[in-house]
This record gives C-alpha cells, structure tokens and sequence, in this order.
C-alpha cells in the first residue's frame, strides 16, 4: 500500500500464536476486495449495489429463498437472528457451551430478554434427546415458551455436526413448534471437514435462520444474518438495526462476503485451517502425557498436560487455559497458521514436556 | 492494491451525490493503515497494541483523564455511552431532532430500556432554558428520572454549539444531577468550524462522555466512545461486550483512528467538507426562489425550493427530502466532494430553477 | 367485622380530599365479595371458578369476543397489552399527556422497550390529523414503526372521546396497519358520562384491547386487560406471567369485577363521582376569580386560581397542583365523595378566595 | 359480611386439596385488617399511614435498619430486589429449581435483563462450594459479572438453611463481591420450622435484600421487598413503580402486613401448615410403597409412589406431580388444611395403594 498515512506499525506481523483465529488479520484478498469498493458515493445503511449483489452470491450457497443481512458481529448476528424467532416470552434451548450462554455478557438476555434453556452436553452437541430434557412446557405460562432451538456449528468444542445430526435436530424441533438457530462463526470449517455444500447441513436440513461468520474466516470483520426459511424468519431489517448492528457503509461488509464467497476463498481458508489443527494433532499425539481429549473435526486441539508445562509454553506462545480445573488448554489455527507455525510450536511442546 | 480478489467492482468511483456522509467510501490514507495493522497475530477484544496506543492518542486530544473505547457504529456508541450514565430509572433529556431520537428504530428504548424525555428545538439545540421544561421531577417515582441531558454536535440540523454553550449546559445540568452525553458523530466538523482543539468545547466544558465518529470523517467503520469524566462513567467495557459493540479484531478499528488523529486527517477532512458545504450554500443563495433555511456551521445545507425542481433534481443527484410538509430538502458534503462536484450541482440547481 | 386482628386503625375514616380517586378506599359491595369467594382452596393462577365465571361478565359489556385478563395495576395493564400489539421494533403514538408517558417512570420504555411518539394536545385527545404527525416511516427500518395507537379514555385531563371520535381513531389507524389500545383506567365515568354501553364506544368502535380499570371504581386493587380483537391480540397469558401481572389467589380481584359489572355498581360509582365533579364545578365558576381551563366530563376538575389561594386551600384539603407554571390545580372526586364534602370544599374556596 | 354485593358465591367453601398453598384463601384476621383499613382517604402510592407504621413492623423483626417496600407478588418482588442488586451487566447465581429460574415465565431476563448463572442441587440449596462453580470472571466482559447470589428460604423443595448456611453463604458471597437476595416466599414456614426470629437468619446471617412472602401465609395478596443492607441496596422505590409493582391504594397492602406480623398470625399459619405437612410425613411413611424422597422442613411432602396411584388420587384431591420422568408428587399444605384434612388424605392415599 503506498498511501502515506500518519498510523504506524505497532506489531511484529511475523508473530502466531494458537489463541485464537480471531487473532490473525486479514486475508489479502479480502483488503483487495475493500479497496475495490472503495471510491465514489454508495446508497448507505445496504442499500448500495454490493449488497444488493451479495443477495446472489449467498443464494448460489444457501438456496434462492436465502436472504443475506450483513452485520458487525457475532453476537450481533445471534441476538439479532434469535428476536427474529421469539416471541417476547419465548426461549431459546441452547448447549450451556454454546457462545451465547458463556461469552456474550448475556447479550441475548440483557439486550433481547431472551431467556436461554440450557443443557450439559459432552461435545458441545445437542440431540434431540438433550433437546427434550428443556423442550416442553409451551402451554405453561409460568415456563418461558421454549420455542427456538440454537445449535453452533462447528461448536465452541471443535466437533461438528453432520448433516444428518442437523436434520434430525430440525425435524424433532418443528415437530415440536420450535425453529432453529444455527451459530455459524466457523462454519466454513465445517463445510471443509464435512466436503459438503453450505445449503447441504443448513437450509437443506432444516435450519431457519443462520448466523454466518466471516471474521473467523479472513474477513476485516463482518457476519451476516442469513435467512434460509423467509416463511418463518420476517423483518430483519428491523431488528438489525435496532440491534445496532446496522453497518453505515454496508457496502464494505457486503464486498468482503462477496471476495470470501463468490469463489473458494471460504473453503482454502477453512480448510487450511482444520489441516494446521490435524497436523498439530497428529504431532502432540505423539508426544508423552499429553492427551487430545475431544475429536479434532475444526480448527481446535483440546488437551490436557500437565499444568506446568503449560504455563511454561504459554511464555513462549499465546492460547488459553479452557478449563482451570482440569488443566485443559484449547489451541487454535487460523487461515494464517503456518506449517512452519506447526512445527515449531509442537517442537516447544515436546521440549516443555522434556524439561 | 495488486492482490487478486474474487470481488468485481459494482459500482462508479467517480459518482459523487448530496445524500449523506454515509455515503462515502473510505480515506486512502485509512485504508493504508489498516494494511499497515494487517499480518501477524494481535490480541482480539481490544487487548492489542493499537489499541493500547489509540490511548494516547485520545487523551492528546481530549486530556489525560480520557478513555478511548472503538465501537461499531454510531447508535451503538451513544446506546453504550448512555447506559453508563443513567441507572435503569433513569430517563436522558434531548431534542426531538436528536438521532438517538428518530434514527435509532428506538434502540435506546429497546435495547437499553432508556426514556427520552425530548423539547422541540428551533435549531436542534438545548439550552438550560430547554432542558428546564424536561428537568424536574427527580424525587417522584411516577416519573422516570431525567438524569442525564444528550447534545449533538454538530446538530443534525447542520448548526453547532460554542464551546460557552456546552459548558452552560453542562454546568446546569451538573448542578441539576443530571451528567451529560455528546453524539459527536460529526464532531470533527464542528471543530473545523469553531476552530477550537477538541478538548475546549467538550472535556474542558464539562461533558462527561462523549461518542466520537469517525465513519462520517472518513473512515471505513468505527466510533468510540470516550470517557472524559471518569470518576462518573465506569464500566464502559461491559456495557461496550453486552450491547454488541465489541469488535473481535479491534486492532482495525484503533489503528484508523490513529491514522485519522495522529496528524490533522480529521482536519483536512472535516474542514473540507464544511467548505464545500459553504461553498454551496453561497452558490444557492444566488439563485432566486431557494432559501437556505439554517445557518451553515457544518457540513449540511437545508434549503426549500419548489418541490418539482427538487424532484427533477433528485434524478440527477441523490439528496433527501428532509420535511416532507415544508419540501425542505438536505445536502450533505463529504470529505471527498469537490468543488466541481459544488460548481455543477449548482449549476445543475440553478437549471432545474429556471425550467 | 367481627373478627379480631392485630391491626390497628391509623386513619380518620371520615376525611376526605380531592387529590385522588385513588385516595378512596373500597366499596362495601367490593369488601363482601371478596368474602364471598373467601375460604376453601381454589385453583390459583387464573384457573379458579371466578374468574371463569368473570368471562361471561365482561362479555355482556364487550362482545361476545371479549376476553378479560385479571392484572394488578394499571401500569401492568398498559404495559400488557402494548406488548400484545406491538411487535419487538414498534413503537405507540400516543398523546403527551398520556399516563403510559407521564406517570409510568418509563415501565414501557423500560420493562418491554416500546418507544413512544408523543403529540402534544390541547386537551388529551388524539384525532386522526394529530395521529399522522406521527404516523409516518413504517418501511423505514431507522424509525421505530408506529403499530399501536394508544388514547385514554377518559383522558388523563377529564375530558372524553365521543364514540363517534374512538371510531374515527380506530378506522384512521387500522387502515394504516395500527392496531388500537385504549387506556380506560376510567372508562366507568366515560360511560356514565356517554350514557352509553362500553361497548358501543370500545368494541363496536373497533378498540382492540383495553386496560379497564378497577381500582379508580371502587375496587381494593386490579384492572383488567381486555381482548376486544382476538384475532389480532394474542397470548396475554405469557405477557401477563412475564410482566409480573399474574395474581396468584386471582379469585379475589375476578370476584370484585364480577362485584362491580354484574349489576350496576360500575356506573353508580362512576356516576356518583362524576356528578360530584360537576357539582363542584358548577359551586367554582361561581366564585369570583377562578377558571375552570378544561371541559369537566368526567370526575376531574381543572382550575386556575391564585396561587397562594391554592396553597392556602391545601392546608385544609388536599389536592395536587397539575402546572407549576400557571398555577392549574386538579380536584378529583371518587365514588365516596359527598355532596357535603363538594359545599364544604367550594365553601372553603370561596372563603380562601375572600381572604 | 353483611353488606350485599351483586357478586355470587362459586364455589364449595369446604373444599381443600394438597396443590398449593396458594390454592387457600385469606385468614380471616386479614381480611378484618383490610376492613379497619377501609373508608376515608388515604395518600396513594405508599404515602398512606399504614405503609409509614409498617417500617416500624419490619424493623421490629429484621432490625432497625430494615426498610418495607409492599409490591404485589412473588415475581415483582424478586425481579424489583435483583435489579437493586445488580448492574445492567451483571448476572445472579441461582439454584437450577429457583423460583427464579424455572417459574416467573423469564421475567428477570425478560423485564430487567437479568442473566442466571444457574448449579444443579441435590435439595434446592446452594452451598459456597456449589457458588463456586459459577463464581468467576468479574473482569471478563465475556461473561456476564455474577455479582449476585440469590437463595430461596424455606426452597422450592421444601428443605430449608440454617442460620449458620445463610451466613456462609452470605460471608463467601461478600468476600467475592456479590450481594445476597433471599428469595422468602415461605419465610415464615422456615421461621417456624427453625424456632429462631426473621433476623437470625436474614439480617444478621448477612443477608442484603430479601423478598418477604405475604401471600402464602394467609394474605390476599402482597409481597415485601425488604431492604436489610440500606447502604448497598438503594432506590427501591423506583424500581418498584417502573417494574410495575406500586399498588396506588397501597394501605390495604400494608395493613395486611400489619396483620399478619405485629402478633403471632405469621407464626400460627406457618407453624400450623408445616406440622400438618409433619402429619402427613408421618401418616405416609406409614404406608408401604410410598418413599418420601426429601426432608420435610417446610410445609410440602415429596414422595413417589406408583404413578397410576397418584392418578387415581388426583380424581379425589388436587395435586401436582413434580417431575413426570420419576412420577415424584409434590403435597403442600397451608394455612387453613385441617388435621381431618390429612387423615382423610392419608386414609385415600392407603385406600388407593391398596387397591
């Protein structure tokens, strides 16, 4: 970039770490995509002509009754997509991992006053069996309406759900006069593990409205609140923008979705990313008294060694403790991570562990 | 930019309107340092080293008391600023013209359960005179305390506050109880106009805390909001996660503040589209049978005119009906009109004006 | 009553005041039905035999239709049936006199983030004309969508809506796709006034769910919201719980309605106040130096009067001040003020005034 | 009663079941307490003689710093106490069978955005261990500050603290910076059952703001939220109006109180349903196939028994089943059953175990 500018350069742009994908930049492409957009006057607040054609880009993906609605955040596009589904004294059953529940400062109760039906599960996944352990009570005034089922995927815990366990979960849910939610911060990771199309595990499935996650994948930053049931899921619009999730120059958003989603950007991101997880994997597996303790099927390693170690390692690279009691720690990859960033880091490991 | 995008450009970089600030893409040298903040991995949630630096940056700007926080977008800043000032009784005084009045869908209300307690103005400013006919009733229960005043500056009607005004308004209201929020979404060209440092006319007038815009100066996205008095306002960075304002790759958002405060960028910016905007205003005063209808202080030019020529003119240049009763009309410049883009609107009036 | 208690008396059952019709206690009717429905166990929650035996009772008032919800207050009421009609982003017109914006400490605002459109009246009415200053912007998505429209009947300034007027509001707002909430806490003295069925003025004018108020009629406590439209007012049995409007020994505010509407208790009442109002009236605009500012329609009257007169009368009777600024004052009579209390309080005026 | 009312008698007046107690109706001394209270004026809104004389009750009972707040029900009081407690992003611990939780239909996510941080209990009591696992993360703004704990007294399941677990719980909650709610729907049943005045396991225990149950032991209607720490919970009274739950003819709230606790009714109603839910106990314990599955400290009996038994029985009296997975009923008793009551209860539910 040769635009002079009075910022300066405050990082090491060679420093990785296993934190978060939420750590790394963004994609090149993507600013490419940014400055493409940029010049002249567009119609603001997604009206412009980017947004206007990214409606075509998420039906190629979602099915042509798929709407697209950009928005800032993560937790916007959940409490946003969550109003659509409830009625005032309505309740959404959640897995009590999910990121609504444990890390968004209860946006969805505090600005939505929706109220979460939690259940513990093993992997971060419902089934319709965990659903039903919140799912009755709609007759019963003094129960909140369970009447929205949220599913993440991939989930918080790195597994996924496979497009059968999707539909399974839509059909027991509508069976029961419940909609459903689908948290989709990674779900390109997803898409990349499963080799399946988006609309296979979401609109073919049963999903009635998705949160689709740009950020995690390469974007600036950017979700979008997508639409797959219009029959059920109305007025979106609305509800963004008194969310405060109403972008002034949408078309920034809307252009990145379109350099992510019009060609396999999504997918050489996403699967980059699951392979760097796969190959951390395979290398910490080999190391002495360190245990994988959940499937790796996304962008995330869980295990478990020795709390020392840990502490040891994490001087030398970022990632965070999951679990202060078990001493689990969550290592993460992004579309960034490296083979090099691999390598190295599973060889710190195995020396902290030497030590 | 040379990297390869999947994303085409929709749109003409030439076409410039009068509709909005909105509608404006992107500084160049904003967009240079994003690339600049780009590569590496930076703590998320606003732990990274832009963001610790914005810092200094802000309190440059604002004194050593204050406190930068970046949010998304502008409702969000004041939803945020405004729940750090009121206890959930609480009710905040402003005028009907107030965008967090008519252009919020109600966000306050709803996301934040905020009354407004709103005086029409002849200029879209409070005076203590003003806020007096909202300001009683405290120690009543039935009344939904006012304890906080919101003022905008610039207006949404293109005037501003002296900096003699705010700190009236400030210390009436201090001496009332009630603590003091300024939308500063186009504060910048209230500065360029009255030709003051930022800090005269809001830290050193007593405002207590302040939403600061930076989209409409040019930036990509991005508001902040600064605390100025922190002994009063706390807790900005749960309020700031809770209300959806939380951006996971913050760096981005610091880093074109920076760029846009280091130097005089808000300066050049700003400043230039107010000239514009008085160059048009003296360019319309010159045409019989249009009277600008508010004295031009900012980057805003309200005018009636006939309202078939407005019409006619509305399918050369995109520009809003402001009152649909009175056919008063707004025209907006922005930091990147020109003055050809002035001299041929004009021209362009002037022609509609003599059909 | 004979049976013992611990209570003692602290108050000198004889005085009177002009204050409040809520300053009135119960009705002696009231008081023996609620013995009537005392003793052994009834199904709590709204389930019990008199509060089904209540639905026949408020149908023969409203229609065949009606549907009564039991709730504790009128706030409650209020705040219960604008959920019912209005979705998660609309927003109610309503006059700004109204109680829903005046008297509420922002319970709208605050328990179920409706924002109000306020238009200032001459006499607490709204029309069609006043309505369409704020019924604008529905497709909007910046603009709270004005759904409801919300009049007060009698209004909050002792003046009524003719049946002829609710309908014009009704048709006005239905046609632009608002639904109608009329805020009767007083509906009883309209009637009375009208001398004509609730009906005739509620349902038939195409009111589609009222607060009716209780408590201002004699009753211990309770209101009631009414479903006069159930096609389009829906599930006020989840709002009533969620709001904290569901009694749990309801029994005991149905039998008290069934007490007041079974026969003509209601409009005994009623009318009895309103003709004291009159009465006192008719005694003022005989003295000398006091104007009676409002229409007297129902059991308030409004009056200006020297100020220090007023204060001096308050040490005597007690009643409200209802403008600081000029000096109006409020008398209110209620179901249990006598003709000797009226001569004895315009006598004591007229003496205040000689003085 | 000997006055007329147009109201009739529906129902059989002898009839009692095991459902709730709130299936009973008044005590008789309240319902001559309402009386004494009847006639005259009295200042609304909690202005009245009554309220001003009941500080004086509940400060005899819970100390002299103890401030009454009469609301209408069980829901108003607790979601008006944890506002009090909490900030706008601030959460409450709870046990998961909380009142709270699992029966006020969301209202303090709903009406006041209240986020639960819930913990399964074996017996409906939350423990300083069982704190602890939802007793993190104040300075994350991912998570919701758990800044509350709230306790119910006697609990959901009938089971009860002592005064030294309500100081531990308290003292480990104030060394975290959390305050307590007591959730004291049944108070007096714990009162009773522990022989100790309200303080020694309220105020003095450590508790900062309790919810005092009126309804449950004898009254009408009416609830107290009952400030004991004035110095950590403020403004109250706003709260109260805006969350709806201020009674305008609040004497007869508070007269009732008056009532129930300047002699020993308090204790007498209490004291007599926990010894005939003792009797029940012990009749049952008696009855082969029958487990009593909780302790009985209060005035409920948990048992399981075969599940076409409890069937058969529910066609002779009321009653809830508590959980359909296991087939465990809930029996509570009140004020009014009668030793004859739970020996013919007792002699059906033999009859029908034998059949």
């Amino acid at each position: 970039m040769s635009n002079p500018t009075d910022a300066v350069r405050h990082h090491d742009p060679a420093a990785r770490g296993f934190a978060s994908d939420n750590y790394a930049g963004v994609h090149p492409e993507i600013l490419a995509a940014i400055a493409l957009a940029n010049g002249g006057h567009q119609i603001a607040y997604g009206e412009d002509q980017y947004t206007e054609h990214l409606q075509s880009v998420f039906k190629r993906h979602f099915g042509d009754r798929a709407e697209a609605y950009p928005v800032f955040n993560g937790t916007g596009a959940n409490v946003v997509a969550l109003q659509a589904l409830l009625p005032r004294w309505g309740a959404v059953i959640a897995a009590e991992s999910a990121h609504i529940n444990v890390d968004e400062c209860g946006a969805p109760e505090k600005m939505a006053g929706i109220k979460l039906h939690l259940v513990p599960t093993p992997d971060g996944k419902l089934t319709p069996e965990l659903i039903d352990r919140q799912a009755y009570g709609w007759d019963d005034e003094h129960r909140a309406s369970p009447l929205a089922v949220s599913i993440t995927q991939s989930t918080e815990l790195g597994t996924l759900y496979t497009a059968d366990e999707v539909k399974a979960i839509c059909d027991h849910a509508h069976e029961r006069g419940m909609l459903v939610h689908m948290d989709g911060s990674r779900l390109a990771n997803a898409a990349a593990t499963l080799g399946l199309p988006f609309r296979e595990f979401t609109t073919e499935a049963g999903v009635d409205v998705l949160s689709f996650g740009g950020t995690k994948n390469g974007l600036l930053f950017g979700e979008a609140v997508v639409v797959l049931n219009p029959e059920r899921v109305r007025n979106i619009k609305y509800l963004r923008k008194m969310s405060m999730q109403l972008a002034s120059k949408m078309r920034f958003v809307s252009v990145q979705f379109e350099a992510l989603l019009t060609g396999d950007l999504w997918l050489r991101n996403a699967g980059h990313a699951n392979a760097m997880a796969k190959r951390l994997e395979t290398a910490v597996r080999g190391i002495d008294g360190i245990t994988v303790v959940r499937p790796v099927q996304a962008n995330a390693v869980f295990a478990i060694l020795p709390r020392e170690v840990s502490e040891r390692l994490q001087k030398r690279y970022r990632f965070y403790f999951w679990d202060e009691h078990t001493g689990e720690v969550r290592w993460m990859t992004a579309f960034d991570t490296t083979e090099e960033d691999i390598d190295a880091f599973a060889a710190a490991i195995a020396e902290e562990m030497a030590r």
